[in-house]
């Protein structure tokens, strides 16, 4: 027995995602771009598969998408090609971001750093959310994007994303949206400029990811080779995704329901963070009075129960905190997926209850 | 009946590229980077693996890996971290490239162009080998890189790499060498600064791609997500090349012979070109008097024969002839893979024959 909550770091390969990619592996394995058969035979393979992500996201048929090798290449992408569209020609080389934003926006800004631009970084609030009057302040004609999350995947808060669409409508500036971890969670659309989501988050393959954009901004041309296989998977796990929104509004959500009530009976100490904000049904984030992160990371590991304290790819947790203002003690975040079980919830609340007592009485208690 | 001959632009993924992935897909599917049992396996994972890379390319320990999303994947970020580094620090803007290159090479100097940096394409002579006098004498100060590709996809032409590694060598400047099409047909090494190759032009996947460094050049920080089902299939892809590298060396030759000898003696004006030039022992290059390539690729398709004339990702193969000074008279590249039949190719003989006696009574013989 064990229990994998940490889905937002990577969730399940559906078994629908593979077995749709495999006919693409075995037979289909032509290149996209030949005027022969194995050509035309990729050709087809994308037809009905493109249009279940144009559907995913509620895209118009004029918008336009990319497909990407993943998340990360969705948004270096964007941001490569606004470099040189708005920085370079236009002179527009303020980013500005979220301080909830993941690894690759904020190794995307680095590099846009280093070539001369400047990204400012707006605050989050104690409620989870982006200050919206910050962000607001901060925009000015100089502006080339503005990027925030659709949820971030730790603390599993929703932002204000039709709200920042109207600020930048306003403003007349480019709006960015990472829907990685909205993706399957809650319905999508473009509710910006650009739309990028992630595949293995949402029980696709690493090797996929998307960038869509309105049909009226600018986009890259990015040449004619599509990893068929992938892009496959990705379909079908957007379907799926789709097919399966009211179990993760459901049934997901009353799994996650449960595992918070159930910790807060058994663990003293704990305490569920941004309970009152708007949240994904799936993200759990407690912190533990008297526990170090850390040390509870690597108990609960041994004890099979997988979760995660942010770090290398995401935030560290501890800084996402700071950045919201609260403190962390101790704090963990718990992700469901719709194939979380209940055994495992209750799995997970026994071995936490465990882990947790025995670390505070190391600690010397509360 | 079919037979694929466009193994440049697509080779079929071999059974142990797809049966050594499988479990990364099923069972171990975590992140690279959690700290817990999912991520733990994935590090178990590229134990072995990420050896049998270096192995094959030849590497040192020392020397620097990046596992790429694609072949273009791992040339852009070449291309990105020596802009950075280069071109931006060290006021090295001019990049000179062979103009036997492909698409990825050539899209990515388009956009250091861009960002105003120069490129010059070296021309190549009449034996298929890029011009070492022009490419010595396009060396300067300001030179970032020098880039050229092993072998060339469409001519089968293998480049002079050493000679040129050892004339940047003596003038000091990075060298880049594009081992796409020979790696899995020749024994790899880094003979220059950088290697890159693609998995799926050496029956691995299209999600795949590697750049190779040696420990004393600069080498982008790329993150810590690892695609490593894809990078698992590029291992076994590897591995299974290097097994078969007798069977390239003789079989695949013998065939090729035999497609060779059978054409030149069925087909009226049919001519090798480059048949004097060291070559993959994989590809054929024909012209054929007196017929339109597109014409005769059309008929070969509708015969069920799968060959290439460039465009897209490759180059255009007429603009490759008038590079290399020769004639395009209806040249069309034909590239087998370990898994050529001998079948396959007396089909393909008897078929191009029709194909081509049919097209050349149309346009009044020869």
């Amino acid at each position: 027995m064990h229990a994998y909550l940490d889905n937002h770091s990577a969730a399940k390969p559906c078994s629908s995602a593979l077995e749709r990619m495999k006919p693409y592996l075995e037979d289909e394995w032509g290149a996209f771009f030949s005027p022969h058969q194995k050509g035309i035979e990729q050709a087809h393979a994308l037809s009905g598969k493109v249009e279940a992500l144009y559907d995913f996201v509620r895209a118009k048929p004029e918008d336009r998408f990319y497909f990407a090798s993943s998340g990360a290449d969705a948004i270096q992408k964007l941001l490569d090609h606004l470099y040189l569209e708005a920085s370079r020609k236009e002179g527009k080389t303020r980013y500005i971001a979220s301080s909830l934003e993941d690894a690759p926006l904020l190794h995307g800004l680095k590099r846009l750093e280093e070539l001369g631009c400047h990204a400012q970084i707006i605050p989050a609030r104690e409620d989870g959310r982006v200050d919206l009057k910050e962000l607001e302040e901060a925009i000015d004609p100089r502006t080339a994007l503005v990027s925030v999350s659709f949820a971030q995947g730790l603390t599993g808060v929703i932002q204000p994303i039709e709200e920042i669409a109207g600020i930048c409508r306003k403003r007349g500036v480019l709006f960015h949206v990472d829907a990685t971890y909205a993706a399957g969670k809650l319905p999508l659309e473009i509710a910006g400029d650009y739309l990028t989501f992630a595949g293995d988050r949402m029980h696709g393959l690493k090797s996929s990811g998307a960038l869509f954009a309105k049909s009226s901004v600018p986009f890259p041309s990015l040449g004619s080779s599509v990893d068929v296989p992938s892009l496959a998977a990705l379909s079908a796990a957007a379907q799926q995704a789709v097919l399966s929104m009211d179990l993760m509004g459901l049934e997901t959500a009353r799994l996650r329901s449960r595992f918070e009530e159930g910790i807060l009976e058994e663990v003293p100490g704990a305490k569920v963070l941004f309970a009152d904000s708007l949240r994904l049904p799936n993200v759990s984030l407690f912190t533990f009075a008297g526990v170090h992160a850390e040390a509870l990371l690597y108990a609960l590991h041994r004890k099979k129960v997988y979760a995660t304290i942010g770090g290398v790819y995401h935030q560290h947790l501890h800084r996402l905190l700071l950045a919201c203002g609260e403190e962390d003690a101790g704090a963990v975040s718990f992700c469901l997926s719709r194939y979380t079980t209940e055994g495992e919830i209750d799995f997970a609340i026994a071995k936490i209850g465990e882990a947790v007592r025995f670390l505070q009485s190391l600690s010397g208690g509360l």
